[in-house]
């Protein structure tokens, strides 16, 4: 049967106090609205309408890659209303519409598979997810009778027997479309608030003898964020549920409180974490790897068995076997190969590093193709920004850079040559060549002496 | 009505085992009696009195900034000994006088306002801060005829009836001041401790048919630190307590846990920070920040739209949109300006940097005055330091520094002059200048194979 | 008497999904089984048999240094086939044998002593370590008939009222060794699991009418992992623990929770620990250091009032009164003195640092042995390395290295003498010398504006 999905995203969040929408603030990384549409899809739900209104074109620009469809809703007049300004994308469909909150990340695939799955199967018009909560002050109670939903009831039009029942009303639906729709029609703004409630919808079938049902799961599932401490809250949920499955992958991650793992990152089995890392995006860490305290990755792919110690990896690629910091910084676009050192104080910004070669430390190499088994001494330099214009470096296999060099570019060093340290390189080398651009020593005799300045032990 | 304060800072605290004194312990970046102190100021009571003991010139030296007076307490022979010894700051004063311990430090603003109204609302010669314990074992009972107090009874002296009761002793009091006098005057040893009790007052307050009051509060707020796990506990507390209202204000903070805000420090909406940084002092960071993992910021100042990514910034203020890190340190007393770059390995100390100029990496700026649009290539060292002295470089606008140079202090060069990379510069560069002090590159031919270096790949 | 101990650690742990054997997994810094080692060392128990299988030769090389003997047990095939392999080990000793698991390193020296100890004295064949727990399910009751322990039956064996027993066997057991020996013999598979089990051992030590006693501890010292989620979960508890130890000890620790300190790490007191610290393997802090956030420090002796931050040192030692950081690494074999400055972006690896002196950014001193009082400038480097071999340098007191300076090693800077900024220094300077080895300036009056370079502000 089809089935599609509302994403419900128009509403500002006036407690989260931002300039940005409520739905584009980041939970592990990745925008609250954008948790909601990746988890659908994988539950297979491809045709999903976005409802936005605050911030629209912002929301839109947001989740753009994901290929959506957008219903605006230029008030905020309840869920109803956001509901029927999706009429556009409903109106001739006939199969089950799911309709979710973009502030609440933190749905499963498994449920969202089981509500539909249900929804079908018991030929229900309606299907409510809900919880059972202790304490349900708040809430909208779900009144049954046996399997079946009578009606939602909110907190305060509660009576007293209502005010007992635990089940409470998650805001996350299954509908069939074409009843849903006529019911949309129908709703009123009759009501102490003046707004269109979606959940009149559920009385709406019961009077015209519908079947409602309901799916119980975990309230932490279904939790929206309202508040920058909620926004905290679900973080630490999500992270703690990112964590544990990889530590069930067979990932050791010495303090999971505090590793943060973006949604999306895939780990390799043997992988030690130590704490205060920070994986980001789409990045993918090999297996056996040692990931030593407090580096941020994002968007990179590591190779097997790397050592990574209090660094900074950008949009970049590290092969098998390499070691990186500490404290070095991997800028974009650099591809980092197998059995590399990328040392302490080490800047690769868009560069090529063939296997085996040594940057050790103190050293700067951007806009470079570095070939295999180089080593670069302590302090170099590939200079290539001359005051307007970026220039290319090209250094061939097994050459050997002296410390504190400076290679103009752009400029090429063939394979097996070799640069004095302190050499200030304008010119190419070739193959076998040694280069060296250095004054001669002198040493003048007696003064320090002559300046006052021997010290008193 | 005249209110005035003392604070009990006298004590050793033994169980700390240390050899500061243990209100000098600090809790959020600020000693624990100073926080008292603060809170006193925010609750508009001027005029406070510290009763210093143990340690009592560093105590003093670390409060001095504060504007407080002080009482020497010599021994230290119980709660009532110390308030004694501050009889000359009463002296002839008439008023409220409220009793806080320097060891207490989560004390709140609204507590102390409300202490002080309910005392003086309900004509009160004493009102005792209270609380209520599932578990009061060990502390002073507060037993009560209805909303008055009868006496305080510590737990050891408790009879069956009297141990049932829940509600405690914070040891925080308010006192008619001249009522105090009075009974201080009376206080005995004559106890099993050999101590005088401040507890002892109340009791000789209700002989004489005087009002006690109470006011109870959440326990949490009068815990006094005794060792040093008490200590990390009452910090997270506090941090917990002062990230709240950072969230509450709209700034998101990742992870709440393993964030560190000073208690004074002031943050701009919409700023997002992650995990392990450590805001100290009289920071303010301005809006829409991105502070990226584990930086220090310590007294300073950060405009708007900042990125600030593993460095450390100490007394120094940086401009709006300005990026820093990842791995910068910048020292006291700089002024980094608007839309500038301090990137990778670069330390900045007590410096001026101009708008726009870029600082990108591996550089070294001291004592310089730097201006506008100013580009610093990789490798750039200020020599401000001849072995005797230290000396200022100036920078002009629109100047370009190569890659490698040494700028040899004192030195100016001026607007719109370039130096050549690899240059140690010890002559001062005018505008329009390109300056050199290069080396000519040679090549030797054959130089690796005569020497036996090609390798085998 | 006599006493040793079995412990077990021949199990591949399936649920851990990994390369390495179980007990090899490290708890804040040390293998599993390396901790129950050491904390039966602590106990007194010399006599120590590890019974290995899965990754036997691993966990052979792991435990290497620590004096221990081995049994091999080929297939698992239960814990009683376990101690049964270590026959050759018991076989005509007469005393008290322990057998503890590999994988559970959280129990206690005391309980240790306590157990040989009621076992002594009681005269008990066998005494059993249990707990109490509140639910039972899944582990091996207890039944007792007083203080005697008359069965252990596994979970899924007990009838009702077993089931309803709250003591729980945690699997660690004392035994006289002569007649654990004669049961060993007669245990047989005869189970559902067909394994031999140890504690079928029991039953056969009742029906000769031995007594068996039990010593009941904290089911937490007992806890076994079995997967990485337990072994995060262990290591929190004993973070923990080794954190409140120092807190005892008179060791600020801002957040226990973030602080990572080695089971075998020592610390002076008022020494004040920020967040994110590591402190590794047999490291030794002074009193009265600072340790700002996010430092690393593996097995190295750091003096009194050290400050550190942010920075990496492995296998070294750090004098009194020295600073570190931010960000610097120094690598195994450094001895840095007293009073020395080794600040940010500055590597020192295998090299002497004489006290009072300054190394203060950017630099690499390496292979080098540095005399006391000397300063190195920015951006220096000991060029160590000629491509094929490394060299020393030697550098005497009183030494002043200029900025942006190469040491072409081999090579001595005598006491006293000066190198001029931007020198590469090849020869040996003498006492009292200054060497210079730098280009003269040219200044190319007019060059910006013929190139069209001059900026418009």
């Amino acid at each position: 049967m089809y089935k599609c999905a509302l994403i419900l995203a128009a509403g500002q969040g006036k407690r989260i106090k931002s300039d940005l929408p409520k739905v584009l603030h980041k939970v592990c990384g990745k925008e609250m609205v954008n948790h909601v549409i990746d988890t659908l899809r994988k539950s297979k739900i491809e045709d999903i309408n976005v409802i936005v209104g605050k911030g629209a074109e912002l929301v839109k620009s947001n989740t753009s890659s994901r290929n959506v469809s957008y219903s605006l809703q230029e008030e905020q007049l309840g869920t109803g209303h956001a509901v029927k300004c999706a009429m556009e994308f409903l109106k001739d469909k006939s199969g089950t519409v799911a309709v979710f909150n973009g502030d609440a990340p933190l749905i499963k695939e498994d449920t969202i598979v089981k509500l539909f799955k249900i929804h079908e199967e018991n030929n229900n018009s309606a299907t409510i997810l809900t919880s059972i909560l202790d304490d349900a002050s708040g809430y909208g109670r779900i009144i049954r009778s046996g399997d079946e939903v009578l009606k939602i009831v909110e907190h305060k039009d509660c009576n007293e027997e209502e005010l007992k029942v635990k089940e409470i009303n998650s805001g996350i639906y299954c509908f069939e479309i074409e009843k849903l729709v006529e019911c949309l029609g129908n709703l009123s703004t009759n009501n102490s608030q003046g707004e269109y409630y979606l959940t009149d919808v559920i009385e709406m079938l019961k009077d015209k003898a519908e079947r409602v049902g309901a799916l119980v799961i975990d309230h932490e599932e279904t939790l929206g964020v309202n508040s920058r401490l909620q926004l905290s809250e679900v973080e630490a949920i999500l992270r703690k549920r990112i964590n544990n499955k990889h530590l069930d992958n067979g990932i050791t991650i010495i303090d999971p409180m505090t590793t943060y793992i973006g949604a999306d990152v895939e780990i390799g089995q043997d992988t030690i974490i130590y704490p205060g890392n920070v994986l980001e995006g789409n990045t993918k860490i090999g297996k056996g790897c040692t990931l030593f305290p407090n580096s941020r990755i994002n968007n990179s792919i590591i190779g097997k068995n790397v050592e990574i110690q209090s660094s900074v990896i950008l949009d970049s690629s590290v092969g098998n076997n390499t070691t990186v910091g500490p404290f070095a910084y991997i800028r974009p676009e650099s591809v980092v190969g197998d059995n590399v050192r990328i040392g302490d104080f080490v800047e690769i910004k868009k560069s090529t590093i063939g296997n085996n070669t040594k940057v050790s430390h103190l050293t700067y190499v951007g806009d470079s193709e570095v070939g295999e088994s180089c080593n670069f001494g302590c302090g170099t330099v590939t200079v290539n920004y001359d005051g307007t214009n970026k220039h290319k470096t090209v250094i061939g296999n097994n050459s050997f850079i002296g410390c504190n060099t400076n290679l103009i570019s752009p400029v090429t060093i063939e394979d097996n040559s070799y640069i004095a340290a302190g050499s200030t390189i304008t010119n190419d080398v070739h193959s076998g060549e040694l280069a060296v651009a250095r004054a001669k020593q002198r040493n003048i005799e007696g003064w320090v002496d002559k300046r006052g300045l021997i010290k008193k032990k």
